[in-house]
């Protein structure tokens, strides 16, 4: 038996995305800056995309900005309104666990004169709409949250920070990282405050190297790529239509039956929560029930090194990540289970277990059985 | 019968880069990053791609970085440079007639207080090396140069700039925008003292959204893209391994038997300039033989306006850009066709027909007829 539960570093391609990226690539390959038919089509294919992407979101179509991934949203939201609004002040605000497509381009806006503050997180990885308050500023430009935690499934209160960072600092933009949230939970950015939103495709089981962000309209941010002016000048370069067009088919099926496929991801979830928890020395981080992420439950595991644990378990294919796959193979200790102050010995004995809407209940059994069998074997090897 | 003669503008993909990506999309989803065996895998992809297009151009693999297209590499070739080089000087050399993915990034370089001297082209727009070797100061760090033009197919004599550059400059890097190149000449950067050179992968028959950046080993450059540190921090985010897979084997494909796709290109050229040119009225610009490019060939069309005569040519299923594609449906005077000094009543009535691999004779020989009986009959209509 195979387990894939590493769907947070990525999914498979969906066989209704996949089918519309054939006919673009092999049938329809038009480039949509081409004046006749063959670009029509092609920009069809974009204008239908976009349409199906506002449609979940409850936004405009002109609102979207499709672009190679969620890296390059994170790139774009942040570095794009820092750029565009430097004679509006230096301040932005953001968390001390966010994905390194966000800290580094926070990094370098550092490293260009921007004082950036970092807000820390609680226990269950949270923070506290307190000490977001007290580091608004009327010099304050940019506040960029992630929705839900990669590597623990917190969940920030967007929402009222959102309201609150409107209320105090108008000129103010609200930005969310909902790489691992759009999918998983509705969202609606206009009813939320939210005025820029990244989303990346190939964790919704559309293609690698899509991905959009939603820029609220008439919020100024400058591009960060330049060439022939294509999606109004703010993101330049032929349009990856394949990749568009497997995206919005993509969000417009995780949406179909929305509710029922989060319940099925709850369920799983805590089924998987309360088979591992009966392990000696095995516990799970942050909150666990409706007020976390219904897809990633990270479990840190007593006297066994994360690394050690992955590849026991690819043995038993059983496919999972040590902290978050998203950082290039290097080994770096996670400023997220440092952030929700994880006792030092458990650092490097976590790893993250993650669903997507294929995941079967016989696949969550099988990963529980194989830890109930390989943890305490794998705990007395250490010992000795 | 139908004649996609656009085949600059996009081309269609290949049945070989999409097998790859089907089984990338499907079966082999991992993401690079993870540590377990799909990780690996999807590695393997990545690995594999570069290994083909390295030997393309005779390069070590760890020189190649892909991006999400040829705008995205020309960016981080300049914004790249320019960024990284500040200190060691002000100036960048470029020509006028370069594409916008060139033009608009040197624009946004200007603002940002670089000096960018535009080198002019003569009738059949080429650069001068003498306008070049007059431009280049100590202070020059980047000269960057299309290899051949995207509107007219002129060819710039690159290696003969790259040695004199590096003669007089020896600190300046030099950058080639290959995109309407790569494919359809023989490139080999180290031998032609190229430092950074541009490929898209949708002009070969691989997909959209792919390209890449060839940057000579301990060249200087800064990322534009910060996150998780993929492809050694030069250009984060998660790889799309369907496309860089599909780029890789669309790279390979293109340069097996190459000597017999270009001669074959340039007899289908040749073929169609004798047809054309004996409609009167109808010119070609700039040259026509061996020492431009195979695929290209700029018509302009007395008393016929370029947009009629490329919805006229799309009744009849023969499809071409007017100008170039690329620029997002604004029509705007051509750089290229200004530069050549093109006569004013001609600027609006030039149109581009480009050839790719899959071209056939049959196809030149129908469009040939068609503008045999559409041109006298177009510009009658005119002239009442």
């Amino acid at each position: 038996m195979e387990a894939y539960l590493d769907n947070s570093a990525t999914t498979r391609c969906s066989d209704r995305a996949f089918a519309l990226m054939q006919k673009v690539l092999l049938e329809d390959y038009g480039n949509p800056s081409s004046l006749h038919m063959k670009g029509v089509e092609a920009e069809r294919y974009v204008k239908a995309a976009r349409e199906k992407i506002a449609k979940t979101l409850k936004v405009t179509e002109k609102e979207i900005i499709f672009t190679s991934g969620g890296t390059e949203s994170n790139n774009l939201a942040i570095l794009g309104t820092a750029f565009a609004n430097r004679r509006t002040g230096n301040r932005i605000i953001t968390t001390a666990v966010e994905h390194a497509s966000v800290a580094n381009p926070m990094k370098f806006l550092e490293e260009e004169g921007f004082e950036v503050i970092y807000l820390p997180v609680d226990e269950n990885g949270v923070i506290s709409l307190k000490d977001l308050e007290e580091a608004l500023s009327d010099q304050t430009i940019l506040v960029s949250l992630m929705h839900v935690n990669n590597e623990i499934g917190a969940v920030e209160p967007v929402e009222e920070a959102a309201a609150l960072v409107h209320e105090k600092c108008p000129k103010a933009l609200v930005h969310v990282d909902a790489i691992q949230s759009y999918g998983k939970f509705r969202i609606y950015p206009k009813k939320s405050g939210i005025d820029l939103l990244s989303v990346s495709g190939h964790k919704i089981h559309g293609p690698k190297g899509s991905g959009f962000l939603y820029v609220k309209e008439k919020t100024k941010i400058k591009p960060i790529i330049y060439g022939g002016g294509q999606q109004n000048g703010m993101r330049s370069g032929t349009e990856n239509v394949p990749g568009i067009a497997g995206l919005g088919e993509a969000a417009a099926e995780i949406y179909e039956d929305f509710k029922e496929k989060q319940d099925r991801l709850y369920a799983l979830k805590e089924r998987f929560i309360r088979e591992v928890t009966t392990i000696p020395g095995v516990s799970v981080n942050g909150k666990t029930g409706r007020d976390s992420a219904p897809h990633i439950v990270s479990v840190s595991v007593e006297g066994v090194r994360a690394e050690v644990l992955l590849h026991s378990l690819e043995d038993k294919q059983i496919y999972v990540s040590s902290g978050s796959a998203c950082s290039s193979n290097k080994p770096a200790v996670s400023r997220t289970l440092k952030g929700i102050g994880l006792k030092q010995n458990l650092l490097d004995s976590t790893v993250r277990f993650s669903f997507s809407v294929h995941t079967t209940e016989e696949e969550i059994d099988y990963a529980a059985d194989v830890l109930k069998t390989l943890v305490p074997a794998l705990q007395k090897y250490t010992r000795h």
